[in-house]
């Protein structure tokens, strides 16, 4: 098992990864305040593991459960007003834990309900998806989408305790896999690219799910997006460059509706044409900008956008975009490989070029 | 105008309190980080000053509004949708500000809305009722109703601002008035017996809404609450005296349906109560409990608990209460006037004599 301290101040919490953590108690236990205990699941996870996991629970806590529908288009308001429903019918108090078993969506749901439910209370997540374990589980980013854009209603609100059990990426269909990879190649992007030919070095036994190689994986995925939390927290600076490919990715995602394109596989479209921007800005090379085309494709993830999208429907949909600041529009690009950075710095022309270049991008 | 600063680190912020400072756009302005306004307010206070407050904010920014219906009764997450509908219907980016205008529960709402929109947004504070200007616009308590609790769901979201303009109050029905009257007795019972002297001092002024006694009630009020909340801003120990007769005002409220009794006259008939409790502990004279009663009377607030309501009643509402700790109930009493603490260290035979007594509260 490896552990990384994410230092917080007040709010630090451990993030232990490794194989056969749901069952081990002396990792939970420390970290549940009270005797009330709310796990949060969904239809596809709550049956591979939530009996696991109330096992190693045992009964010294009063444990309930809320199990939600699986997928993104559950990811409201409506479905956090069920967690509230289940905690208030059984009396939960304000010194309750919630439990997030499960990927992304039921994380970041989990965490708002934890975020609000008397004004705040304690929360683990256990994330059973690579993209969670890497990503979701840092950072303190929770919230529910709206029907006018994703992500728009949540809060800032950190874990007790994240356990990032590799046992659970046995059973993840490899499409998922490969978009939880997307957001760990976006780490070597945006500022480590000795990890990326690590990734370059070590696409078979990913694909292959050996333990070891997705233990150093999500823990160095997990090690540069604390560090840059921890330089930023509320998201003011730096920060941001965590969003490369999002803003791009999103707009997919909006016009594809949520849910035929896996986020990560968006996400990894969003990255290739941000790398083609920067190529067009003579911030990165041709081999520079090929380098994370064949990274990609290794893993089978799409490196062009939807052929229905025009840069019409891009700029349409990337205009309410968080990013955006008094109506500028603001990207995350890469300075050099390796380096990234937020700007609105960048030549409308470029811009447009690598949203019309469809099944061209990563030649200009 | 007097100023009260509240010190909170890099959330602080000033409360203004007067006369006219509605139309004073040189008090707005500088808190209105971007160029989006969304102003809140509901169906009575809009007519009287939305057009005022957007004439002061004049044609510089982007203002936009959404007017909620009146009432405790409509403080849901179904109404806080409304304002996120309206924030994305705007396309308001998040660098935008929320301005409540209302009562407590606009500013609730409003606040929570603030704090939940792409995680967090900015937002000013411009009470409208007594009972909002004294007790809702400090401490950052944010939030909605659920069918099963009063104040389930929140945060806990600073303003950068808030206005306290008297000439409001003008407009205020007489009961709404004794109802916010209600909570700046409480800061007298709480921790400031010479502020309770100065309040049976000044009780016709008060009730004729003379601007130089409001004033210097609501300054008294929320300086008395800004040292509470500074010295403990989330609410792990002293902050909970502020609650003192609203585990009794909640169960009150809760059996009779909220919008039968008010907030305020809820809270009275609580503090009251909390008042016979500590007596028959011994911690408050008989002369101490009559002085009590007097002033309560003297404001035409209510002084017993409804005919219908038994010791079983209360104690059912009551075990749902956010200070119930693992079980054991938790009441704010008074160990002498105007000294309160948070304790579960009383007679269960008192507490049942207290929630039983009825109109003979006051005589033990």
């Amino acid at each position: 098992m490896q552990t990384l301290n994410v230092d917080l101040g007040a709010r630090s919490y451990p993030i232990h990864i490794g194989s056969g953590l749901i069952a081990d108690i002396s990792l939970i236990a420390p970290h549940i305040k009270g005797r009330q205990v709310m796990i949060v699941s969904n239809t596809t996870v709550a049956p591979l593991y939530l009996d696991q996991l109330k096992t190693t629970l045992g009964d010294q806590y009063q444990v309930a459960e809320v199990i939600l529908p699986d997928g993104e288009a559950y990811k409201t308001l409506d479905s956090v007003n069920l967690i509230f429903n289940a905690l208030l019918e059984n009396r939960f108090n304000r010194t309750c834990t919630l439990i997030a078993l499960g990927g992304g969506v039921i994380g970041d749901m989990t965490g708002f309900a934890a975020a609000s439910y008397q004004r705040g209370v304690n929360f683990i997540q256990i994330p059973t998806t690579l993209l969670s374990q890497v990503d979701s589980s840092v950072g303190g980013k929770t919230g529910v989408n709206h029907p006018l854009g994703k992500n728009m209603i949540g809060a800032f609100w950190q874990p007790q305790l994240v356990l990032a059990d590799t046992d659970t990426l046995q059973t993840l269909p490899d499409r998922e896999l490969a978009a939880g990879i997307a957001e760990v190649i976006k780490y070597g992007l945006i500022r480590d690219a000795d990890f990326f030919s690590w990734l370059e070095s070590n696409v078979q036994p990913l694909k292959q799910k050996n333990s070891i190689a997705l233990s150093e994986a999500i823990y160095r995925s997990c090690q540069n997006k604390a560090e840059v939390v921890t330089l930023d927290e509320l998201e003011g600076g730096v920060r941001a460059t965590l969003n490369l490919g999002h803003t791009f990715g999103h707009a997919i995602e909006t016009e594809q509706g949520y849910g035929q394109w896996l986020h990560g596989e968006a996400v990894a479209t969003g990255m290739f044409m941000a790398a083609d921007l920067s190529g067009r800005e003579g911030w990165l090379s041709q081999g520079d900008v090929a380098r994370i085309k064949a990274l990609l494709e290794k893993f089978d993830l799409p490196i062009a956008p939807p052929e229905s999208m025009t840069a019409e429907t891009f700029i349409k949909h990337m205009l309410v975009d968080k990013k955006v600041l008094d109506g500028n529009l603001r990207l995350v690009l890469m300075t050099a490989f390796g380096k990234s950075v937020v700007t609105e710095q960048f030549s409308a022309v470029n811009l447009q070029q690598t949203l019309a270049a469809g099944k061209k991008l990563g030649f200009f």
